[in-house]
This record gives structure tokens, C-alpha cells and sequence, in this order.
């Protein structure tokens, strides 16, 4: 049991297990120790939600005290389907580059892509330190390398138990459960109080590595008047407790044992380091080589190799490449595409597009995720797909074949019980979720009005005397598309919708206005609304429409080509309509020689 | 109980509860008693999939005995996320215009959107006579009047019991439960054999209407040594029982109960009648008053109060204008848009756009479904918008505010149990579905060699020797877009997705060919790609490069049209890539005047 004063060594030793090149010693000895007594008469600490709320994805808060503020992790989301041809979501970053001069640093809590995707676009609007545990480093090293990033970037590498100062803000660390290795909840202290930021989480007494989540080291946090505690809501809305990672490896153990004499493949995501952990495990018990398939798989395990997060006896790896030269039982493939991506390795195979592996009977293949909602047709694909080609498929709960990450509600409610904040903030969810998170919270007794239900760009401002919202800071969405950052909006996104929905006529001319006479007959052009070669008399009668149209215009001595243009679009569009009851975009071009 | 003889006299005084007026009698007589012994020399019956396997929707099986031939079910499948634009998918006709003059009619199971949708579109290619229960016609009534078909139309009303004589077939109509009234399995008679066609079906002991499933007299059948079962698939997945509708009715007055003082909504599809009778009797019970939102709804209702299907109380339904005349907790309302349907009703509220409710802190909301895969996402956004206004919105599966239309693992058991048919086919559902389905009946006993699991397009023969493919006959899937149908094909879609993915750019010019001159500088006009205002330069560049290579082109006296386009294209597109990663469609236009 560790006791206050030992904590207060605890700063002390700070970063003791770290990388010993880190350069944040000297920036954590700026501050003086800040987590004493707090007076009521504090100004209140500022928590400011810049993603994570309200959506799934893009996670990331700012807390802001005096004049320091400091950032928690910096993810990316997933594009909706209505978000046409987005690559990737990310916060907006303009209340931090309004504020770029008072950021003392980022620390990130685990190596998600919700946490760390945004990094290499915040990045280049603000060069910040960077605070997370090797795991977290490492995989964002990788990205910004990818970027071009990496010389420029300050990394630092913690651990759990050390403590980071960051202007007026000390942050301590603490280890916790979740589905990658090296995740940590946040204790923030300042002269407002202690706030607990937990990360994603969940409790698992029977972690494949790490150890179980420090519930000692939060439960003695819980001591300290604990004044607000921002909570994981993603499970909030599911009863019990999340299953351990462990019973994952049990179930691949049996499963294994029951494809006597065929080949196994499993699914599942890259980041899972414990997961392709037993799954290497199980193979190596009954005597079976493992080959990856996937380009991030091949990553995450040379990255969690050499870091030493994975244990992989030697000789038991092979080549993609090389899988055709064994015996089908002898070989466990791990692949991506759990999720039924187009382009990931299992489509691939699903699609018989794998240039390594070809389905068939032989083939055993496990889906170790669930899906995430919105990919269930995909996924659904997919198992239909291997199907057809005559595998095994086993992707349904009842194998257990795959963990949540995150805690349900009795989890939820003991880190509530323990760390016993006077003040309630979920995070990390739907409206639906946040929602039950905070009825679980009143469950247990906090004051309903010491519960918030925020939003992004909401500002909590909390203090010993209240929580309340302060005025609202920019917050939203910024797409990326290619290299473009933000430079498709709703107007891209609409012209995009429409276009997909019915497709596009062009209907082009060239008039000498000053003759008012039409020069070439009106081209009509369409793509995406019907196979022309057997419209031709609906493309004619547009022709025709269009002519008459822009002849109207010029007998009748209209020369603005916006009103003849308008003309042009509204005839058209009403003939298209009429014939087809389609209304596909029209795009009139007048060329004036 | 029946014996054989009374099932002979059934067949003599069929359509005994029917509509006098029916046309049907004389037809049916055409043929004689077909359901004797079955010879072992018969020819096979040929039965073809044209849709509803390895698909989810637009059912439609056709049986083929010596010159005859009949339908089951003509329904439609709703679009995937991938067609783009397509407002609904029909089953591909072409085997029955084909077959046209053998086609001696269609029975409709049910009146659901998959098993009747595509009738409009089948009758315009054929019209052939229909037979279905009363509600079934009903619905079919109101969709081909939509269709401007209900005139011509041949429409026949048959009850449970019934037998109808199409050609050299006998088909005999058995009760069964969905979540529709009125449905039907059949028994389909030829000299080759009986088979069995459940339709959409489930075992409940307790429905609200119309009684239990016709188990006895599918356990007769199933002593007459059926040749062959197809059965529903849907829920092949699902361990054990699937529950009685009658328990949503103790949820909703369990809940109605519980949101005191506050304003009830409930959603439901419109066509589960007995859900909405269930509705109405809680609301009643507790003296609320209940009013519709949604056009399908009130299309439903007045349908099912005209026939019967519905016992609405006096004075109990209100116009959904009215609601605001009265306090909230006397008030049910029941809508449309348990799907999360952009333009349903429920959507509408959510998104405080509903002309006639606006939703509050005072509000009750019940989805009473659980989401269609695909839909999950268009749902949550449904409740999380709810929950933003402040509504209670229950959803979870917990509170059985929902129970499906299909039967579970135990239920299909039981069906091939009494059915005992010698061949199985499991139909009405995906690869997986129509698999586990297989392994159930294998499960049962039933040799695997006797168990096929079939694809549209196939064609099963079937004789007492044996079960085998025929070859193949034409199927898939016919987009209809407004009011084309078939129009819209791979390529109309390829462009649609490219159009959606990253938009276009329009290179238009006029030249002279004759003169090798440009006349009007190129034109560049870009749609769904950048936002054009914070991209001038780039389209000034393209504009640049445009012109710089039709210059090229005509001082090389290249004269070619579609020479100096595909260049256009290039050039246009290499520089779009390179400098945003983009790869736009891009339609060059060249006017030669």
C-alpha cells in the first residue's frame, strides 16, 4: 500500500522506469508540486471538450488552469457513410491554435487510433510534447514517420506511476486494462482539486500482461476528495462485467483443437497485441506455424516485438509467402478485416482477391471482434462470402471468441464507488450512452446536479462550490480528403450526395452573344444517371429542350448567362424529371466565343 | 383431428370461407384432384430460385411440373449502402416472360414489402392471377392502385384451409404465425410430390389474433411423405424460441405505466397489425387517447380497421392534430420509423421537424423493433437526437419491447419434425443463415445428401430418387430509380460511386479545328471535389493546364476529338492527384464550331 507521503516520492522518481534520454525531466521541474490542500475559493479548473462527446471517436480534452493548459489525447474518427469520399474525421484544433501559446503538452492515454489518429495533424499546427507509455509512443512514432514528422516531434515516454508536470497541472499515470497493452488513466491535479480521467478501461483480473488495473492506487486517489471524475461510457449501456481477455485464449484453445486437419485463420484487430499473443500461444501448444496477413498486423507485431509486448518463440513465425508449403493443419494465419473492411486481408480472401491465400473447405476461420456498429452488412459479407467458398466460420458470441475493451456497468460502478468524485462527467459516447452513464452515477448516489452531460465545445468549469458550463469554444468536425485537411465541407459533401443519388447532366453550348446567335449545337453529357446507349432518345429530347431553350433566350435578347444558364438548368431538369422521376444535377456551360 | 378423407373433401369445398365473389372457383376446377399417391417414375418437379437466397428480400420461388408452371411470392429487397441512388431492387423477370404462357398463377404468403413488392412490376410484364388471404389482397389492392394496375389486375381471396388448383398443381393454404396476420404456408401438390413452403413463419402458442400456427394439420401433412421442405431461415441463427407477440403487450403496459405524466410514442412497422392492436388495447386500458404519424401507418390501419384486423374502440383515436389540445399523459402516439428512416416520422421528431410533434422533456418514446442490420446506425442517431430534446426513449432489447416474425432454432426443429420431408431446402436468408439452417436439419436426421443449399438462378429437381441442380436460369437484381427499372446498371453505378467518392471537374473549350485555333479559354467547373472559393488557385492551374495541352495537341495537328480528351483527362487528372491525392472524374467537353 502505497501512502500519501510515498506518492509525493512518487513524483519525486518520476519517470524512473523511462527512457533515460527523455528530455521532459527538466520541463516536469518547472512546476512545484501542486497537489496539496485545495481552497474553496480556488478559481475554478476549466475542462474543455473538444471531442468524444456525442459521437464515437476523435477523443480529446484540454484542461486549463491560470494560465497553463494541457491537452488529453488526440484521436481521428471514422467517417459516417453520408460523409462522401471523407477519409478520416478530425477535431477541430482552432481553440488550440487560438491558444497555442499557454499548451504545456499532450498526454495520451493508449495507442488507439480514437486517441492518437489526430497527432500527426495537430502536430503541424502546433509542435507540443507528446506524453504517453512505450506501447503509445512507439505506435505513434510510426505514424508521424509516415508524416514526416518524427525529427521535429517531442516524445516522451512515462510509466505508470510516475507523475508529469505540465505548467500549474501535475498528471499521474496510472495502469489500466483495455484491449491494447499500456493503457493508462489519468489522476490531474491543480490548485482546483484532482480530476480522474480514466481513459478508455476496464477491469480485468486476469490480463494476459501488465497486471490487473491499479484499483489500489485509484482507490487511495479516491481518498483525496477527488473533485471531478470524467468516466469510459462506451459499455454504459451493458449490464455485468466485461469478460477477461483470458477467456478469448480458453476459447481458442478449444476451437483450435476442434478444426482437427484444417487450416485456422483468425481475424482480428492489429492493435490487440494480448489477443495475437494467445492466439501465438495456442498455436505453439499444438505444434502450429503462424503467418500474418495484413499490412497493419505487420506493424503492430514488429513494433510490439521489439518493444517486448509480444513473446514469440523462435521458429514458430512464417512468411505469408511460404503458408502454400504446409499442411493445412499445421498453419494458424492471423489476418486483418475483423471488421469486414473492402480492402483488408479477409475481404481479400473472402473475394478470393488474396494473392497468398486461397479459401476452401479447408479452411477454419475465426472472427475474433464483434462489429462495430454500422459494419455489421459488411461483416456480414464477408462470413457469407468464406461461406459460399465452403470454410468454417465461427464468428457468433456464444464461442466467445472475442472481449470487450471497455467496461460494463458494474465496472463502471465500482470506479465510481472508488474514486468517489464529487462531480460526474461521461465521457466518451453517444448521447445514449453518456445518458446511462449518468443514471448509473445517480445510482450511486451523486447528486443529480453534480452530474454534466456535456457536448463538444462545451466548457465545464469546475470548482469546489459548483460545476457549471462556461461560453462555448469552437468544436466540430474537419474532414480529411487526401492530402486536403478541412477543405471538404458541406457544400462538397451535398454536391457529392446529389451526385450519387442521380447522377449529372452537362448540357454545353457556345453562343456569340454579341450576334446572339448559337454557335455548336448544346452537347448533353451525363454520368451516373442512366446507360446512355439505351437513352439516346431521353438525351435527343434533352438536346433538343436545351436548344430551344437557349434560342428562346437569345431572340427574346437575354444575354446574361447566369439567366440563361438558370434557363437551361430548370427545363432540363424538369424534362429529367417528368421522363424519369430522377432529378439528377444539371450543369449548364455557356462558352461566349 | 382431419384424416385423408376429410382433407379430400376440404379440397371440394374450398374457398368455403372465401370471398363469394371470386373468380377463382372456375379455375380452380380446371384441374383435377392432383393429391394422390405419387409414382416413383414421375418426372421431377423442378422448383427455381429467383430470389431470396443468399439475400435478404425480394423472395419469389417458381414451380415447374410437366407444361405448368407457378409462383410464390413476388416481393422486393431494399438497396444496399453500395447502390447508390436505387430506390428499390426486383427480382430479374426474364425466366417468366420467358415461360410466360405456362405460368398458371402466383400465392402470395404474406403481405409484407418482400414478399409483395415486386407485383406491381411483375404484372406489368405479366398479368397473372393472384391469390392470397383477405389482408394480404388488401395490401396488394393498395399498391397496385398506387401502380395505376387495379383494374386489370386478377386478384383472388383464399382462407387457411383452402386449396387452390393452378394447372397440374393443388395448393393448400395453411395458417401460420408472423408478424403480420394473415399468413400462409403452403402445401404444393403435383404428381411428383408434396412440398412445403412455411413462408415467413413462427410458433406463437399466444398471438393476439387469428390463433396458433396450424400444427395439426401440418403434423397430417407431414404423414403424407412430403417430397420436399422449404422453410424460413431468417432466425437460423438464433438459439431456442422465438417469443410470443403477447409480450410486448404486458412490456407496453408495464410501461405505459411507468412514464408518468408523460406523453407515450411508440414505433413500430406499420404493417404489424398486431402490434398496433396491442397499442390500442393498453392505450385504452389506461384512457389515453392514441394518434397516427406516418403515411404508411394510416394507410395500414385504414386497411386492417376496413377488414377487420383491427378493433380500434369509439372515440379512442384522435388526428394527430389534436395531440396538442391535450395534456401529454393522455396522449399514445404511434409512428412510423422504428428503422431510423431519414424521412419517417420518427426521424422527423428527432430532428424537430415534424409540422405536428415536437418532442420534450415530457416525452415517452418505445421503438418497439430492433434495428435491420445495416440500420443500426440510422437508429442510434434517432435516439440520441431524442435523448438530446430531453425524451425517455427505451430501446433496449431488455425491456421486450420488440419480439420478431420468425421462428428460432427449436421452432425450425419442430417444423422439420412434423413435416418430416425427405429433401430440405432452407430458404429466406443469407449464406450463413441458410447454412446453420442446413445443419440444423442435419441435425434432425435428415441424410446430407437430401439437404441442398441452393442460389438464385438454381434449379432444384426433385423426384422420390433423388434432389439435384437442373441448369441454370436467369436471376438477379433489377435496380428501379424513379421510374426506370433496369436502367441502372454496373456502369450508372460505377459512376455514381466515383461522382460520390471525389466528385468531378468539367474541362470545356471550343476550338476550330478547321483553323487549329482555340476559340474560348478552357472552362474549368468542379462539383462535390474542393470548395471552389478556397481553391481558386488550383482551378486556375487546371485551367492553365488544360489549355496548354489542347495548344499542344492542335500544334501537333492532332485533330482528334477524342485524342485531345483522353490527353485532357490525363493532365488534369495527374495534376489533381498530385496535389491533393484526389482523383475527381473528370469530363473534358470540346466544342468544334
Amino acid at each position: 500500500m502505497q501512502t500519501k507521503k510515498e506518492l509525493v516520492i512518487d513524483a519525486s522518481v518520476r519517470g524512473r522506469k523511462g527512457n533515460s534520454s527523455n528530455k521532459h525531466y527538466s520541463q516536469e521541474k518547472r512546476a512545484s508540486s501542486t497537489n496539496t490542500s485545495f481552497g474553496s475559493s480556488a478559481a475554478p479548473l476549466k475542462i474543455v471538450f473538444l471531442g468524444g462527446l456525442n459521437e464515437v471517436g476523435k477523443n480529446m480534452t484540454l484542461y486549463e488552469y491560470g494560465g497553463d493548459m494541457i491537452l488529453v489525447d488526440c484521436g481521428l474518427a471514422f467517417p459516417d457513410q453520408d460523409m462522401l469520399g471523407v477519409d478520416i474525421v478530425l477535431p477541430d484544433f482552432t481553440f488550440v491554435e487560438r491558444n497555442a501559446d499557454k499548451i504545456r503538452g499532450i498526454v495520451v492515454t493508449h495507442g488507439h487510433e480514437d486517441h492518437i489518429g489526430g497527432l500527426p495533424y495537430l502536430l503541424k499546427v502546433l509542435n507540443i510534447p507528446i506524453y504517453g507509455t512505450r506501447l503509445t509512443i512507439g505506435l505513434i512514432k510510426g505514424k508521424l514517420r509516415e508524416h514526416g514528422l518524427i525529427n521535429e516531434a517531442k516524445l516522451f515516454v512515462v510509466n505508470p506511476g510516475d507523475r508529469i508536470d505540465l505548467g500549474c497541472f501535475n498528471i499521474e499515470c496510472i495502469h489500466v486494462n483495455h484491449s491494447i497493452p499500456d493503457a493508462l488513466a489519468l489522476a490531474i491535479r491543480c490548485k482546483a482539486g484532482t480530476v480522474v480521467q480514466t481513459g478508455d478501461f476496464k477491469i480485468d483480473s486476469t490480463p494476459i500482461d501488465g497486471g490487473m488495473i491499479d484499483l489500489a492506487r485509484i482507490s487511495q486517489i479516491g481518498n483525496e476528495n477527488v473533485l471531478c471524475l470524467l468516466s469510459d461510457s462506451t459499455n454504459a449501456e451493458r449490464p455485468g462485467y466485461t469478460e477477461s481477455e483470458k477467456k478469448v485464449g480458453d476459447s481458442f484453445d478449444i476451437l483450435f483443437r476442434q478444426a482437427v486437419g484444417k487450416r485456422i485463420i483468425v481475424a482480428t484487430f492489429a492493435s490487440n497485441i494480448h489477443r495475437v499473443q494467445q492466439i501465438i500461444d495456442v498455436a505453439q501448444l499444438l505444434g502450429k506455424k503462424v503467418a500474418l496477413s495484413g499490412r497493419s498486423l505487420d506493424n503492430v507485431v514488429n513494433i510490439g516485438q521489439e518493444l517486448g509486448y509480444l513473446n514469440i518463440p523462435e521458429g514458430l513465425m512464417i512468411s505469408i509467402d511460404m503458408v502454400k508449403r504446409y499442411p493445412a493443419d499445421e498453419i494458424v494465419i492471423i489476418t486483418t478485416g475483423s471488421q469486414g473492411e473492402p480492402m483488408s486481408a479477409l475481404a481479400r480472401m473472402a473475394f478470393s482477391d488474396h494473392r497468398k491465400v486461397e479459401i476452401g473447405p479447408n479452411d477454419y476461420v475465426i472472427i475474433s471482434a464483434t462489429p462495430i456498429p454500422g459494419n455489421e452488412k459488411t461483416v456480414n459479407k464477408v462470413i457469407n462470402e468464406l461461406m459460399k467458398l465452403g470454410a468454417d466460420v465461427v464468428y457468433e458470441k456464444m464461442y466467445d471468441v472475442h472481449v470487450s475493451g471497455h467496461a460494463c456497468q458494474e465496472e463502471l460502478k465500482m470506479m465510481i464507488g472508488l474514486v468517489k468524485p464529487k462531480y460526474f462527467i461521461p465521457v466518451h459516447g453517444e448521447q445514449k450512452h453518456l445518458r446511462k452513464h449518468a443514471a448509473l452515477a445517480l445510482s450511486m448516489g451523486i447528486d443529480k446536479k453534480n452530474i454534466l452531460i456535456a457536448d463538444i465545445g462545451c466548457v465545464a468549469e469546475v470548482s469546489q462550490n459548483e460545476i457549471k458550463f462556461g461560453a462555448n469554444v469552437p468544436a466540430g468536425r474537419v474532414f480529411v480528403d487526401g492530402y486536403g485537411v478541412g477543405d471538404v465541407g458541406s457544400v462538397v459533401l451535398r454536391d457529392r450526395k446529389h451526385l450519387a443519388q442521380d447522377g449529372l447532366i452537362i448540357v454545353a453550348a457556345t453562343v456569340d452573344m454579341q450576334l446572339g446567335q448559337i454557335l455548336s449545337q448544346p452537347e448533353v453529357v451525363s454520368r451516373g444517371f442512366v446507360y446512355v446507349r439505351e437513352a439516346e432518345q431521353l438525351i435527343d429530347d434533352a438536346r433538343q429542350t436545351a436548344l430551344i431553350t437557349i434560342e428562346t433566350c437569345l431572340d427574346n435578347n437575354i444575354t446574361d448567362l447566369g439567366i440563361i444558364k438558370a434557363k437551361l438548368r430548370d427545363d432540363v431538369s424538369r424534362l429529367m424529371y417528368e421522363r424519369t422521376k430522377r432529378s439528377p444535377m444539371i450543369l449548364p456551360i455557356i462558352m461566349d466565343v
